[in-house]
């Protein structure tokens, strides 16, 4: 272990490094949440979120995890028998699939490998043979760096209700819920909303609230959530803290504009991918502009990329995340969403540049950092 | 509106004020969830949960309201058509039936006058007359500021499964769960745990788990999240700020000692009761030291008790607690359960007196606060 001195660097995907000053709301004093004080923080946020999602519909506001929304999607959706498809190409895509199990519900799993990007077209092709009413997809499934084209999937399903998982992805990359007809949109604050976790957030239009089944939840039902939101209220009592750092936040991103998150991602992501393909090492993730939400890497030969990843952290201080599943030991991922700039990329390589070498691989030396600053600096062009 | 320099006064039982070192410890730098840095931080925050519920069995943590881990029970413990008793004496009694219908179970509802307490003789004979083979109740109903009999109903019930609701309790009011043999007890972080709320418990035994019926929720997957919790990881991604927190304050209830804790919190409750007598105005909730929770008070003839609270708040920067359901308007609440000392039952005491004189009523002025402080002196006996 490090001592605890030694600074820590966090590069991971979720939770991702939060501000000072986004962290410094968490330690307000603490107000009531039906008071005056926090009615004012309350409603910024809320409108705040609406900014970000692109979209004039409520945006409900939980007190959980990511997963919490997904399942509140499902469980005031669905009933039970009802026939529905999941596009899976990742560790979430297969959350999608067992959260629509554990409701009992007819799952058309439409499976890619880990790592491919789903097509459209064929995603359309088989939404429509499946008979499915709803489709859950993953704008990122942050398991493999995938970012799918939710708006090709959108104009290919045809006449359904189609719910995005857009955790990883709302603020790193463009997601234009109402102009793309995005039916809901999950996310979460501890991505690229750059706050701590604890809050999830699920748009519901009202088109959608009409058409929806009895809540099969109490805390997640979208109509009292709803009902509460709508005066100011919260239906349960919410994470007052993580709200007023969630605020800040957000006001951070709008301030700097959404745009310029967007490019700044794609840029970041090339500098990831840039410095990695100069060390020698192969991209598990897509090697394209849109791959902007987190780097995955596969291990070098004869290297277990979770001994890698305890040996970053346990001499260097530096947290990158680990493969998922069939992929644990044998890829390895660099995020970068939300608060992270170019020198976190080049500490990031240089610290893997500097743990493969003292673990013995085979790898380039020396260029990682440069090549990264040169990608980084390359126009975006929309 | 005050002005944002006149100080602020959060006298509500939940949130609850928060130690300004626990506060602070939300603030700190973000951490991943399953590094080493945390693991530290998580394990002994669910060991210091399981020292202030005085159980050995596992409390499982979630990032959530408390309502939330209400669910987890029910939706655990249950299957549709299933008759379950639940004991209501207040708004959260009322909560329990809702979630229960919500499952779809035959709900026997043993309902008392809110503010009156269970009579654990009566609602055993009444559990054994429905057949249900488990019990939901709460041991501290905040609505009302009744704190019933947990000991006395488990024993009544007989060899039923006991489920508390002890969110603004526990840490207030003596409870055993293990000595009590009571099965499964809920809590939440923004009451007497004296952090910011975002994180509710719920403590499942061994035995109580193998009765656990399929689960019929995700996120608050009982099997799912302690799966995770017994090698220090969670299910989804914690609210990692508040654990930090909670902690903290876990920390310094633990060093004080409870049995400190519930003493102090009968006194706070006496001082409390002694004041607004002394005003001349009259409890609702009970004129006993079980009562150490929060003090329920009827509003004087002709003053609606949400404009005496406006006022307070918009006048003085006080936040009390209103009446709720067909309470509102009529009755007003101070908390006292957490960090709370004699001071803040003075501070209270005074901007109510002070209040009701500007808004015109008939009280005693001048002797609440000594009344106060007398009571508070007076020995507790065990």
């Amino acid at each position: 272990m490090v001592s605890d001195l030694e600074k820590r660097y966090l590069f991971t995907p979720g939770p991702t490094p939060v501000p000072p000053e986004v962290l410094a709301a968490s330690a307000e004093p603490m107000v009531h949440h039906r008071g005056a004080d926090f009615r004012d923080i309350y409603a910024r946020t809320l409108s705040r979120l609406k900014d970000v999602y692109r979209t004039e519909s409520d945006v409900l506001l939980f007190t959980a995890s990511g997963t919490g929304a997904m399942e509140s999607a499902v469980a005031n959706l669905t009933e039970a028998g009802e026939r529905v498809a999941v596009v899976s190409h990742g560790s979430f895509g297969e959350r999608w699939v067992s959260i629509c199990e554990r409701y009992g519900l007819d799952v058309h799993a439409i499976r890619y490998e880990w790592g491919e990007s789903p097509d459209p077209d064929e995603v359309g092709a088989a939404v429509r043979e499946s008979g499915a009413g709803i489709v859950f997809c993953q704008q990122s499934d942050t398991s493999t760096g995938v970012v799918s084209d939710v708006r090709g999937i959108r104009e290919a399903v045809g006449d359904v209700t189609l719910v995005v998982d857009a955790i990883s992805s709302l603020g790193a990359v463009p997601l234009e819920t109402d102009a793309w007809g995005i039916d809901v949109v999950i996310s979460g604050s501890q991505k690229a909303l750059m706050s701590p976790p604890g809050l999830a957030m699920a748009s519901v239009p009202e088109r959608v609230l009409a058409q929806a089944k009895p809540p099969r939840t109490f805390y997640f039902d979208w109509r009292a959530n709803k009902k509460a939101q709508d005066v100011l209220d919260a239906a349960f009592t919410p994470a007052v803290s993580l709200i007023r750092s969630l605020d800040v936040a957000l006001g951070l991103i709008l301030d700097d504009g959404l745009e310029a998150a967007f490019e700044r991602h794609v840029r970041l992501g090339r500098a990831a991918r840039a410095g990695i393909k100069a060390m020698g090492l192969e991209l598990f993730s897509p090697d394209n502009d849109g791959a902007a939400v987190v780097t995955a890497i596969r291990a070098p030969e004869g290297i277990d990329s979770d001994q890698l990843l305890a040996h970053l952290r346990d001499k260097h201080g530096v947290t990158l995340a680990p493969g998922q599943a069939h992929l644990k030991g044998k890829i390895f991922r660099i995020g970068h969403i939300g608060w992270f700039d170019v020198f976190d990329i080049a500490s990031a390589l240089a610290a893997v540049e500097l743990s493969l070498t003292e673990l013995g691989a085979e790898i380039e030396r020396g260029v990682a950092v440069a090549r990264a600053f040169e990608a980084f600096e390359s126009p975006v062009t929309a």
